[in-house]
């Protein structure tokens, strides 16, 4: 029976795309394609992590808060009670952004975005049913819909116009089993940040599809310059949106996991649905983020000094252009042999569903940039 | 297409039990049952938590660890380095009770147990699949597979034997799609201890029905008295074993989320079969536990104070007669009864699968009990 049953795991796993090839799997291949005897610095412009080999340490008063928190013993037990004092904080947090006040049913806390992705990917994924998520994109969610057998299907963002939903194409994309389309905004890996036209757009575009708009917005106020950062939330009242935050990359603290979706549903499709019921379940029975650190989370998110949040972008997506280039194959070509060579790790954009495209992180302190 | 897509979502979810009753859920309904006009100290007898409302307080040493991890600011973002030598640390940890070395690929540091579930029914979870769980079990476990379309077939534990499984009963349950069978030892909530040959009849029913063994050990070290815990992971010669750990029951701290999985499989069937490539490409993009804490685990697996570890075991299921009590209909209307009128929580059998049974929880200090 062994082999019957491993062999129909191996087909089931095998859905078009490789889900063994991962960001992290990557990094962890470039990092070791570095020459050790190399004495200059290795300059890590392949991390999205805004902590990670960066010189950036989160704020001293959001640490003193998870050390206390810890210190005070009171926050080592998983706890029903403090995932609901947390989800206030959050509802209240994020309702200063939008033209309704969300309450705390409608926040789940979770073990950053990913599980918050988990857990939607989970609940969504009946047999036959798809997703829409856009290409370039972030290659774990491809991946998380794999595991789930949720079938994915890719629409595209235009470079020429700064990395905008294809909303025509989205249209072509979507059947009666369509049960959304996910948005990231500000764009990873591109770093685009979209207008509140375009956003709008999509939002008509969800409504007239029946579907749900899903918005990763873990850069959220993470940007170049004066564009300001529009939650997707704000569109609510024409389509159900789900947002994706988390304080990892504002804070700095990818490592620290403490993140949160959030169902901004002025017109309760979800809970009519029984939808919301089936997602507050899976929270229950899923890993909890750590309690101390979700114990601190009012302190990170009302007391941390204003000066620490620098305006910052973490992304950009460079074209590579190999005709130029003597002996360069392609974009992962390139990307190892400037590792071996030079010291200096970038993650190529094949990865990220752009051959050719290279992914370029900025969040480093200005002396190694 | 809403409507459409939103009840085959619900169709899904409702595969004969409800997803939506879970052990949170109750203990939460059972709290705010609790008569708030009563003076007297709540006896929570209810929490499966080492630590929840106990009194019993980590060790200072794994406390000071943690802290130390996350003062030096060394441990904010994640990583792929930490992992790899984390499980190095419990390949080492694990080994030492086993009949052959592990090795660090061998192991998969998880946000506890629930992680580690989660990341296994994930890869096995093929349509048409389906596992044997013990009833009386973890209700979680049941909802984790619904939500992954993973048929549960229960197999019995016999309470006149002591809780030991009905071995019989599982060889009429398995068929060819049968990944395997998971165990609880010590026993949640029976609070058995299974002795050698019984463990090792259970691996070789597994290797007679070519299907794996699938061990929680997160209550291993937390015994009544003089019995010891055999680790499941000695018969992986008989036949595959993956074993589930972690730090949260033994410390005391099911709110700090570091565990793991480790298959026990000196024969290589899962690197054979490629199940372990798909084991950690989930292991990959899922969220991973908090870095700092990870950093402490040499020392929370190496120095902690050896008094700190007191033999205590954690439940006993009762039966309950309802017969001998007037006004009562159930385990679950006794208690709630108990909770309103005595300030008294204990958990009802029925949400373990046992009907007029009673979960009582012992880890609590000597005083509360």
């Amino acid at each position: 029976m062994w082999k019957k049953w491993s062999s129909r795991v191996n087909e089931e796993l095998n859905p078009g795309i490789d889900i063994t090839v991962t960001v992290r799997g990557t990094l962890s291949k470039l990092r070791q394609s570095v020459n050790e005897a190399d004495q200059r610095l290795v300059i890590p412009l392949s991390h999205g992590d805004p902590g990670a080999l960066s010189g950036i340490r989160t704020s001293h008063t959001v640490e003193k808060a998870v050390v206390d928190a810890l210190q005070s013993a009171k926050f080592n037990s998983c706890s029903e009670y403090i995932n609901l004092l947390m989800s206030r904080v959050v509802a209240d947090y994020l309702s200063r952004d939008l033209p309704y006040k969300l309450s705390p049913e409608d926040v789940y806390i979770t073990s950053g975005c990913a599980q918050a992705m988990e857990i939607i990917v989970t609940v969504f994924a009946y047999p036959g049913a798809n997703i829409l998520l856009p290409r370039v994109g972030f290659p774990n969610y491809d991946a998380r819909c794999a595991f789930s057998h949720l079938e994915v299907r890719h629409y595209d963002l235009l470079p020429e116009k700064g990395w905008e939903v294809d909303l025509d194409g989205v249209k072509a994309l979507a059947d009666e089993n369509t049960i959304g389309i996910l948005t990231i905004n500000p764009g990873s890996p591109c770093g685009n940040v979209s207008s509140y036209d375009h956003l709008k757009k999509i939002a008509e575009t969800a409504k007239e599809l029946g579907i749900l708009v899903i918005t990763d917005e873990v850069y959220g106020h993470l940007t170049f310059g004066s564009k300001s950062v529009v939650p997707v939330g704000v569109f609510a009242p024409i389509a159900p949106v789900i947002t994706l935050g988390s304080i990892s990359k504002r804070w700095a603290v990818t490592g620290w996991k403490l993140g949160w979706f959030v169902t901004c549903d002025p017109s309760g499709n979800l809970q009519k649905s029984k939808i919301a019921d089936y997602l507050k379940a899976c929270l229950n029975i899923i890993s909890d983020p750590v309690t101390f650190i979700q114990a601190a989370l009012p302190e990170v998110l009302e007391k941390t000094e204003s000066d620490f949040f620098l305006k910052r972008s973490v992304f950009l997506m460079a074209k590579l252009d190999v005709s130029f280039l003597q002996g360069i194959d392609d974009d992962v070509d390139f990307c190892f042999k400037l590792a071996k060579e030079e010291s200096v790790m970038v993650l190529p954009g094949v990865i990220m569903g752009l051959k050719n495209w290279l992914r370029l992180r900025f969040a480093l302190d200005v002396e190694t940039l």
